[in-house]
């Protein structure tokens, strides 16, 4: 109950919007309780568990009583983990050095957000767009400055949209390839003249690179393959399938690396230590191939998918060619709201997804996202149950 | 290296301070790896492994492959647990649902600090105090309004201090009780009035009880036996013994628990899943029990160490009632400046100690750490030396 002496709220607050899927995963639950069979299509969460060596791992660590402190930039042991990875799976020489572990992606952007904004300057991202991003600018006072795009972009924020965008208060761009929502990504030219354009205008470029390693096809480099000086954020949840682990990291130009564990040992202390040493098994030659072989049957899912929503009717006008995720649009066949539209298939059908709401403004009524993190032989059921609900 | 054309940093970055204390474990790392005993007393962390009890309910949840993400609030059976805990451990009602769980006390810190305080807007709080404190309060553009507090007040923010203190942008108070560093308490008392003089004038209390299960003395109870308008914050990290677990929680009025987690999807989307598994074995009897025993264990380090340090000169003028931590005036026995005195102890006699600077300016070059998380002999071992290294 809120009195009248209650204390107010800080303004951002008002401006920082909760997951509009939440709406639907309740809904759906309520539904499941009731006893409907409920396709789960709205969680941006793999549906495989954690891979056998990395569970394995943690529950060695356990027994060796690795549940303290570790260093605010992570176990050295991980940060080497991951330089190697860098080697070996992307041919980069990446110090371990430059690479900090943090409390997931999201600490990540944490960490980059209070180094990089203050108040009043703006960050360019693409809209549609991971949400939490522009929280984070909200959190420390800056402004997310959001860029409409669309299919001539392939959903990508680009140079030429960043030199039409940027304003005197700019000082950086973000951008995910691929993106969530849409699997969209930047080829290696584009991500090149990108990194020129910000940095000719003395901004710094934020790569969200959470689903690098879960490309389906072209040539799609991290930024660091073109240079040392983004800062490139990613995360153990998607390709690893460690998402409750709460785990990522972040690659930083050398000379921010001081600054960014000073705020790091302020902002979290540490990222958790069984969940560090249980990812330094993420790399083991058996866990690779288990995620490689897991990422193919993502590219299956995505193949069927996409197909099957296009004959369905659904609009898909730039290939995803990354992530676990189809961004469709429904003007076709429905002039329904989109969110009208997800809790109509939810209640009708029992096929959960989210409404392009979650994701910014830029056409987001007429836009829904498919998740594809349930088996193939659900993705189809519920391709079927769609046919019924459209009629 | 920094070139000229890197884009500049956000002030804030310059104003966020590093632990003092690891430029003591580095170095305490460098004499231990050249073959030195060094006794540690430097770290906020218990010397006790994490009990048994929550290893193995880990260790289960890990089979059981709880290793999704949870809802932002934390899994209803934790909440639940907490609830039921207030009710056993200090007889009060608190609601599952006034209970929401967190990424360690940090992830509480940051949600508190963005749901309260607008740019420009400060927060009262004692000076010693522990430092991130203040440094959340930077990153959100607010101000950290540090309160000079000594023995008189013991080393507390109390209601005439609030007074003193309050400014026209002043729109809470912090509190620590037990206090990092100096182990003091607010009594019953104190805490309602200090709680009133806040409401009074339309602010917000916070409430750091990280500490409020370490107290060996008196009767401290939690603010929450007082009202239900303050706001809680909580650590499984030291009672709990789960430092690099990552896990707290916090308490808030229920209109407010809505906007926390909306704040806590979008800052952190969920606390680690086994963690939170795991914590529900804190609450078993027979962890309750060994962490009594823990607690009575620390009680008896600090009567000797308090004795000790008394006789060797150290003025400890203000008696620590909980926590595990003895703050020390220096300036009898040595002329030295705490830092460099923290450096010789080490450099000559192998005591790691923690400068007063870590925690404020108030008298900080004055004053030295001593946290008792090592075992009595070693404790014993470190004040002979402390006798040597004094001459």
């Amino acid at each position: 109950m809120i009195s009248e002496n209650d204390p107010e709220l800080a303004e951002r607050v008002a401006d920082i919007e909760p997951f509009r899927v939440v709406e639907m995963l309740t809904r759906a639950g309520e539904l499941q309780a009731a006893g409907v069979d409920v396709i789960h299509m709205e969680a941006g969460e793999p549906d495989f568990p954690t891979a056998p060596a990395i569970v394995a791992a943690a529950k060695r660590a356990l027994d060796e009583g690795r549940t303290r402190y570790t260093p605010a930039a992570g176990i050295p042991e991980l940060r080497e983990a991951l330089s190697a990875w860098y080697r070996s799976q992307h041919g980069l020489d990446i110090p371990a050095s430059r690479i900090m572990v943090t409390p997931g992606g999201s600490g990540a952007l944490l960490l980059l957000s209070a180094l990089l904004v203050n108040p009043g300057k703006g960050i360019l991202m693409a809209d549609p767009g991971y949400p939490c991003n522009r929280h984070f600018l909200r959190l420390v006072e800056g402004q997310a400055q959001l860029v409409p795009v669309g299919p001539v972009e392939r959903y990508q924020l680009t140079a030429e949209k960043l030199a039409e965008h940027w304003r005197d208060n700019t000082v950086g761009a973000l951008v995910a390839s691929p993106s969530n929502p849409t699997g969209t990504a930047l080829d290696n030219t584009q991500m090149r003249e990108l990194f020129e354009a910000c940095n000719q205008r003395g901004g710094s470029l934020i790569a969200d690179e959470i689903y690098q390693d879960l490309v389906f096809e072209g040539d799609v480099r991290s930024i660091l393959a073109h240079t040392d000086r983004a800062l490139v954020m990613n995360s153990f949840s998607k390709y690893f399938g460690m998402t409750g682990w709460r785990l990522g990291w972040l690659v930083a130009p050398q000379h921010l690396v001081q600054e960014l564990e000073k705020l790091a040992q302020n902002l979290f202390i540490s990222s958790s230590a069984p969940s560090q040493y249980a990812a330094l098994a993420a790399f083991e030659p058996a866990t690779q191939a288990l995620l490689a072989a897991r990422k193919k049957e993502f590219g299956t899912r995505r193949t069927y998918l996409l197909q099957a929503l296009r004959s369905l009717g659904f609009k898909v006008d730039a290939q995803p060619v990354g992530a676990f995720y189809i961004y469709a649009n429904i003007r076709g066949i429905s002039q329904l709201d989109a969110r009208e539209f997800c809790l109509r298939l939810l209640e009708e059908q029992g096929v959960a997804i989210t409404p392009g709401a979650d994701f910014g403004d830029h056409l987001a009524s007429e836009h829904v996202r498919f998740a594809f993190t349930t088996s193939l032989p659900r993705i189809e059921q519920a391709v079927h149950r769609l046919g019924l609900f459209l009629g």
